[in-house]
């Protein structure tokens, strides 16, 4: 690389560090942009920034939103009464995709975990035990990651609910769709014996 | 796309117009730049503006650069007196990653197509027979694509530089690395055969 511009370097290893983007990809992103009319590349930051301004958070689920409510929350076609728990918005996204889901959501902001200074003071947990009760929430889907911190979560959220007339459950687990069991680790495969079904 | 913000969405679109990034690479990549400081989005932002600004072409080659001359023309260890005519800057790029060539280039800034509009005169051709001339260049390697266009340019740059004391040479044609004869096109493989040398 040193044999390219320095400044064109520099903006390639910047490009490198998106999410997904190798050095050739960062190349032809920087070239790209180089070889657009001025107006493209200046629309392209004029909404960058717009998006960094306005977009916000739904005050309900934690959703990215640029109004007060989601257009998740605010869609009277999903089902109330039904909230799935997971940590980031970019995970409704996820979940939005597979057009699986067809209740409310609410954004914890993360999982506890003590060793990073999470604590469960830091996450949306007061305003979902809220939600929960102003709701009338009859089923709450945790879809949390599967490691210590998900289930360390999923355990106090059990405990901060006890006693509420809702039914809390957590997606299955098991051997991912495609998958070959030699490929497999230990966890998930130990993990799909114990929740066999029958058939 | 119709369940999230307006705004997001838009961002997302804009990004799955940059190159190899689908609409879950945009997404990803919109996600990172929101989850960003706003001074790493900023600097990204400003080191793109200033690219814009200062990079301009080599003036001898025709190559980014933000100097007067770029790093290639300008470092001492490249071999003078050989010349590499690529149609655009990107391709420099390219075989300065293959590390197999060690002259200098020259850059047309296209092919000749008279339907698009590309005659001789809108390409870097008249400094291309100067440059012949004044740094008494010895071997000239074409590395044109291999389309119409790319012929005909190839032709009528021999034409321009006939009776000057030089080689002009033009890449090899033939399969390329690791492909399998049942993949390749019937114009890819007939000129393999052509072109098919003694072992």
């Amino acid at each position: 690389m040193e044999k390219i511009s320095p400044l064109l370097a520099r903006l390639i290893r910047r490009l490198t560090r998106l999410p997904g983007i190798g050095e050739r990809g960062a190349q032809r992103i920087a070239l790209y942009l180089l070889s657009q009319d001025d107006s493209e590349t200046r629309e392209l930051v004029r909404l960058l920034a717009e998006v960094r301004e306005k977009l916000g958070f739904c005050e309900r689920c934690g959703f990215y939103s640029e109004s007060r409510y989601c257009p998740i929350c605010a869609d009277p076609k999903r089902q109330p009464g039904t909230l799935c728990v997971v940590e980031q918005p970019v995970e409704v996204l996820s979940l939005e995709r597979s057009s699986i889901y067809h209740g409310l959501y609410h954004v914890l902001g993360g999982v506890i975990s003590p060793l990073d200074g999470v604590h469960p003071e830091d996450l949306s947990i007061d305003r979902l035990v809220e939600r929960v009760k102003d709701e009338k929430v009859g089923e709450l889907i945790l879809a949390l990651s599967s490691g210590v911190e998900g289930e360390t979560t999923a355990l106090y959220l059990g405990e901060r609910l006890a006693g509420l007339p809702l039914n809390v459950t957590r997606l299955a687990r098991g051997l991912p769709a495609g998958s070959r069991l030699e490929y497999l680790d230990e966890a998930t495969l130990s993990r799909a014996f114990e929740g066999r079904v029958k058939i």
